[in-house]
């Protein structure tokens, strides 16, 4: 099992808009990556654990597959419309990566 | 419920202990933090999702709680033991954050 990571910056002044992210953009990618989306975590920034201090990320997303092949085939050709939707919630391109499940 | 993530940077040269990290880190944590601690995922970078880049993160831990405070008091009295204990597996101190738990 694989996870795609999905962080945003928590940079000065960047905007997130949680409100369309959980009704417009993580419904549109369940139902295009439908049954090889095998979970799917979000995740607000809240602060640093160190008094007063700020989170590096104002949202993270974890989305599970079950390979990066899975991903890839589910993921190719909506990609475009996946990432021309970012923009429409967040000021911040994300960083993204994957990641091999060792822990669940 | 609340999420800390724990996130070591995947630097040059960078250094970290799987081995040790999942036989002797992550169950010291599970018996210090007792039943506070509702869910704990370990996360390895394999790459970005770009082909030949680097992932940004070696490892991602994500801990789950009730709430910040539930952290707090579990976490606290141990503080030290925990903190102490990184060096023992990774060559890098980690970014951690809080965050909430919007989707899971």
């Amino acid at each position: 099992m694989i996870t795609v990571n999905v962080l945003y910056p928590n940079k000065e002044g960047a905007k997130f808009d949680m409100n369309y992210y959980l009704t417009s953009h993580i419904p549109m990618l369940k139902r295009v990556l439908g049954s090889a989306l095998k979970g799917c975590v979000v995740e607000q920034g809240l602060g640093g654990t160190a008094p007063a201090t700020r989170a590096e990320f104002s949202v993270l997303c974890h989305l599970r597959f079950d390979s990066v092949e899975s991903y890839q085939s589910a993921h190719g050709p909506h990609a475009a419309e996946i990432r021309n939707d970012v923009a429409k919630y967040s000021s911040e391109a994300p960083i993204i990566q994957f990641s091999d499940v060792k822990l669940a």
